[in-house]
């Protein structure tokens, strides 16, 4: 198990045991997943098995800009808000996640630093995911692994698109009031 | 096999076969792959069998933004201009691909238009691998589906980043010139 590793950086959370008990809740929230949306209860019960659940109370930091991590957040209770520092260093607050959605894929899929900090907003809870549960999950249960990398591989498709457009826009706009 | 549908895309290219012959040649490029870089003789002989060798002439559109399109390109020999349409429907040159590298990767994926024109600067080789294609070899090559599917998000979670970085820099220099 990949606990270990995901206890040093979670450890001043409590630990709430595997997943198996949630994947009903978790199935339910799953509409609301741009991840795991195309998931049965099925394959949400398999993949709880390579899952932790960990409870924040509110103002505690789940992961934080420029940390290394190797995991990622299924919101199951709660709301987790987003900061991504500013050029003088201040929070600003980017987005707030609800249950369903998730936390941090980037990271737990090529182990750079975090891109931006998560905040418990509310008492949440929280299920994790880590790289080494993956490669485990790929390994184990091939058909389900591949869902995952699926999945992962048209959110951040469908994201890049998304922020792409955004450059695109801001590099005119930014053109054009230089010019203007 | 998906030739049917690639070739109403690419039917005004040569035809050159599957791209058995040319594993050897796309093994000796893949160091300047981002997205192949991690794999061996043996895997890129495997994907081989799953892919179509086409020859463009200079001057011609290989994948044109905006076009629904569900493949991607590997290039063999030649190099792709890639442009990107401005606001006022001007193409702008926004990168030059060489041998080694991929266009379209996010089309292939997700099925959604392209996000820029792929145009051949030489005469060039390229090797499409579409996504039904894909499919298959995460069906019948379930290790190497998961290898490529695992390459494709670092791919894209890297280039997130560095879209993502690019417009925070934009948004803020958008804004500072706003408030001279």
């Amino acid at each position: 198990m990949s606990e270990t590793a995901v206890n040093v950086q979670l450890q001043h959370l409590e630990y709430l045991g595997d997943a198996k008990p949630y994947a009903g809740q978790m199935h339910t929230l799953i509409e609301r997943s741009p991840l795991f949306e195309n998931f049965n209860l099925a394959e949400i019960r398999l993949m709880s098995h390579f899952m932790q659940v960990f409870r924040a109370e509110p103002g505690i930091e789940l992961v934080r800009e420029g940390d290394a991590g190797d995991f990622m957040l299924f919101i199951i209770e709660g709301r987790i808000e987003i900061f991504k520092q500013d050029r003088w260093n201040s929070p600003r607050l980017i987005a707030v996640l609800d249950p369903g959605q998730t936390v941090g894929e980037m990271s737990m899929i090529d182990g750079e630093p975090r891109f931006a900090s998560g905040v418990a907003a509310d008492r949440c809870i929280v299920a994790v995911l880590t790289r080494e549960s993956l490669a485990r999950i790929i390994l184990e249960q091939p058909v389900l692994g591949a869902k995952i990398l699926m999945e992962l591989v048209l959110m951040l498709s469908r994201r890049l698109r998304q922020t792409s457009a955004k450059l695109v826009g801001y590099m005119d706009k930014y053109e054009s009031s230089n010019n203007n």
